[in-house]
């Protein structure tokens, strides 16, 4: 199988391109760039030398030769790309935003300030969220021509920590929204110098951006409310998904989100009544209790790890490999559930996942490709 | 004017050594160490070298010979010392727990697991957030021995981000608890080698830990009481405090602590209504309008900056200051208010908020010794 | 067959763990542990959740039922060990230095402090630097049991670095000492916390240690002997090695040693002539050809790149993986030699280096094991 | 006293200002920008809010109107500024290096590919590096209008670590070149963003560049000519200046400069003669000899720190200080001398030196304005 990807010099694109390369199933891996065409991309990346060697192509050769397409483009750039792909009859997996909205261009004009190049691609589109849309993937993908909206990186870790707490509707239904806080590696931000990750203006120091505004905020929505609903287990728990609160921040290190989840788990006055105390023995059963139907959930899934008690998600844990690590926790009071998911941005949050959507989509192992055993430092 | 430090080669002290050591109003510095009893304070920080020259005494003669003491010590160690500054009448200023709950022994127990070594001196002692209690510190000053519980590096950031949406009203009622979702740097714990702050087991990586069980919840958590409470203003807003749910992180930077708070500002279904939008032009308008707010409020404090819009809260702005940076931002909807601060925890969470106590009592201008410019890098 | 690590939960061991439990030729790995006996090692290291699943055994244990054994001890431990396995005649791989320094017990004696438990064992033993050695290693593979001595982290990258200057005879006789100065990642100061690795006082910061002093000294020493004599290439440009000076210093990173090695090619008067000038078209050339010289030298080499002029060599360009990358130039007068070369210290410089060593041993692919591509960050 | 600064948003503007407004002899501060004329500095710097405001103008209104002009541009702007200073009768202190060559256009012209503008004002100009030329520098300012060139960041560190060394004659004559290893924080490289100081890129890595064609090697070189011969102490020990190789290197952190220095003290043959053994008894004796003869050598520096024994100079402990510290060591032989010095890059290696300078020049005491303690961390 030759595989392309359009796009293979950003850092999304050069992690596809590192972890494809160690894929036991390819033969053949094609590259594009449009800022390095005509270059190797070994050149720009000399921590390839000696183990990939390739020349960056014109992205319409890769398109015409390879039996599937990766996109690592900025937004709008690449539909083009995905009718050609459809229309050679091979998958197209984006890593942008194009293809994550689905029919809802509405909501993607809303926050991305444009309109879908080709809205007519979207019936052959699906938001590749493995575990949330795995069977859809492998439906869509049997039946033709597949485009994968391949997930956000705040989307991902997000998401993941939320789903069994809203398929099992855990939250309390109007005891106030779910706030997402995350934080995120400096890779996030692209391999394009700007001032806000210079090293010396965020090296030891973390601060929040685009706070209330950040354009994951509706993908992370849209999850929640499919979790509660149509993919809420069992179908009766389905109910109104909460609304939303997200806050990204930087962190002073290369990859990695952690996202703090807060899920009011029943209604709650808000009100202050009397000072707090310690967690009760009754909140540690609940956590546990809790704790345990996340193991339950995911038990089938080859990248989400529920820790056990007395561990906290952290992002070193995560380090180079597909995990979502999950840590489930209360309040003091035992009213608030407190999830903590751990992903490596650039891999479970962009090119691991692209390459998980990939084996599905091709019928390969899940895990093909993304064996990497995280190392701690 | 002489001045001691009981405990100074801990973390906390050093730096109260090298914040005093710049006072113009010091004559002398008396320190002690446990540890290091009988060494020079220039051999435990050869940084000092040239600067500050001092043998590290007994406590016992540090709080003998000081106009006054403050102690860096180990929470339970100190009450003694507390003791016998108040028989000699000198003001003692505290870093440790010990005098933050002023008659609220109970609640000091359930979190610190021991009682009051000398109950009887919380009727000498303070909780020493300036911006909140400076009128009653220089009360109690003035009518003799004061006893200062310095406040925690959480709650001085929490507090100051939430005081002005307290004090007049801005938090609704019954809307659901106050989340301070926090990030600190690694010399928050402190000098001793372990395993949580080894470079190899922190460094490039964030994570929460005590997650529900911090010990500075009940601190906030009675800070917003009576911020809610008797220092409303107007008094007439005075309103049952909101609950909180306090989650603190490590992240990989020496100094600061960023605090994320969110504070409901309606009555929040929750529930979520259609897909979310960007902030609307109303939105801004809010925001706007409490960040006014928040300026009035803090007009005539000395370490208090709200940052105008566009500019977030950073750890590395305020540097080696006292200053505590606040932002003002709202959620894509508009509900919930998210104030961002940004201390140092080593100087306005700790030996700098200890300066400025020590200023207040002996009645010098508040920022003297503390008016380091903070440097970005 | 079945691989034993005794002392799996330090940082080297842990990293060995990871790097076997991907090798293709392993059935079991066992491990042992004197810290945590009895638990397991993803309750140690909770990144192999899922992925690595062994108790920690008593060290007999382990070497009674493995098919080779690696130690990842303190010095001086091992040597029992070492003794059993050479008794069961299996090959046994010794990541201290007790085996480095072959029958030179002098020297090790008076670096080390203490004398070889089983002197004996020597006979068995080999230097396991394998661009040196590996047709000894064979040989005494293919004879016996074997116990390798695994090379310290500082000489590996300095000594790769030195290899083809010293085998064809570049560096001048009589020129002055070679100049080796590193720095390396805190990973090389091992799991257990101390001051000089607590992050807040080694983070942000460089420093050297143990300045004229340090233990890697005599290693590399000896190396640059056999490199100048017994491996000269051609045999005829045997010539005295240069006298050696080594300076390791401590970077703010998790993993890396990067050498800076400086190679005097001719007597120099040493006497400053005018001010220097920027380097002439000549100097570049002289680079070019002795860049050529290290490529042809090292053709062979699995684990060695030459980068292309105008690459420097950096640590992150082999994260994680078993390279060493070196860059060659020289100073602007084109008398001085200066090769930069990096290698992972955990890999190269400890566990990778173990494994190719147990590949070569076994009869494996080299790189059985070692495949991964490193990522740039 | 008016001190301007021209070029005030650059890094090394942003610190002169800061440590400027702090300085108790200055009544106003004018500062200039090209790239933000028109805009104010707490806009560009928030870290200054509600401590430094003020205008950002053009450069002729700050030449015109101050008592001292501070140049921090890029070379070869300045010296029409520099012109209108002299013209003015104002001194002028420049942190590029149009003015560190003094006549020596030759030596600028080969390094900095551009000849000087206006030649003549050579005349008015002194390198200055106060420990070298401090009586210089009083000449200069006493005779009329003075220009400093103040040095650059690595010759700043290398100089003061080679001074005593070179003024006394301990550097062997003959016995092969002084080299010098240098670490840099990324704040070196300016404000601009670039690929080398994007944090993905640079963090957690060490790398060297410029490797034989830093243009601060003519510098250190010509410094180090003046110390062995003009400047020796006693005069008859004025010897030849070795020759210099510089290797300058990138560290991940902030601010500092580390320099290890290699001083060959006797004529070596270089020849390996016997494995090397830890240091003798006498290597430690006559290492703390040279370390009392760098003692008394900067006795009466203000700025120069000579460590004890033990301690080893590192960066973290001159943190935004205007401290150079140094270690002085031997290698393992006792023929090497092994000299390590520690600055903080942008303050004793630029904006701090400059206020150096003006203290000098203006006869106030020589550390007003640099009276910071070091903090550790």
């Amino acid at each position: 199988m030759i595989a392309g990807i359009i796009g293979a010099t950003g850092y999304a694109g050069s992690e596809l391109t590192r972890l494809l390369a160690g894929h036991p199933k390819l033969e053949k891996l094609l590259l594009s760039s449009v800022s390095f065409e005509g270059d190797r991309i070994e050149n720009v990346y000399p921590n390839f030398l000696g183990r990939i060697s390739a020349a960056l192509l014109k992205p319409e050769e890769v398109v015409r030769e390879a039996d599937l397409v990766f996109a690592a483009l900025p937004g709008g750039v690449g539909e083009d790309f995905a009718k050609a792909a459809v229309e050679r009859k091979i998958p197209f997996i984006d890593l942008s935003a194009d293809f994550r909205f689905d029919d809802d261009e509405e909501t993607f004009r809303a926050w991305y300030g444009k309109a879908y190049v080709h809205p007519e691609l979207r019936k052959f589109s699906v938001y590749g969220l493995p575990e949330l849309n795995r069977k859809r993937i492998r439906e869509l993908a049997a039946a033709g021509p597949v485009i994968i909206g391949n997930p956000g990186c705040y989307p991902t870790g997000a998401s993941l920590g939320l789903f069994p707490a809203l398929a099992k509707g855990l939250a309390a239904s109007g005891a106030g929204p779910v706030i997402v806080d995350s934080a995120s590696g400096i890779t996030g931000g692209g391999r394009e110098p700007q001032r806000s990750y210079h090293f010396p203006e965020c090296s030891d120091s973390v601060s929040p951006y685009k706070v209330g505004a950040h354009r994951h905020t509706p993908e992370i929505s849209r999850n929640m409310e499919m979790m509660a609903g149509e993919a809420a287990s069992p179908p009766e728990t389905k109910f109104p998904a909460p609304s939303l609160v997200f806050t990204p921040h930087l962190a002073p290190m290369n990859r990695g989100i952690l996202s703090t989840i807060y899920i009011p788990l029943k209604k709650d006055s808000g009100i202050h009544e009397g000072r707090p105390r310690p967690p009760a023995a009754g909140t540690e059963a609940l956590a546990a209790e809790i704790r345990q139907l996340y193991l339950d959930f995911y038990r089938d899934e080859p990248f989400v790890r529920i820790l056990p008690a007395g561990i906290y998600a952290a992002t070193n844990r995560v380090r180079q490999s597909n995990y979502c690590d999950i840590s489930v926790h209360l309040d003091h009071s035992g009213s608030m559930l407190i999830v903590v998911s751990a992903i490596d941005n650039m891999v479970k949050g962009a090119a691991g996942q692209a390459v998980q959507n990939m084996n599905i989509v091709m019928g390969f192992e899940e895990n093909s490709g993304l064996a990497a055993i995280p190392a701690l430092f």
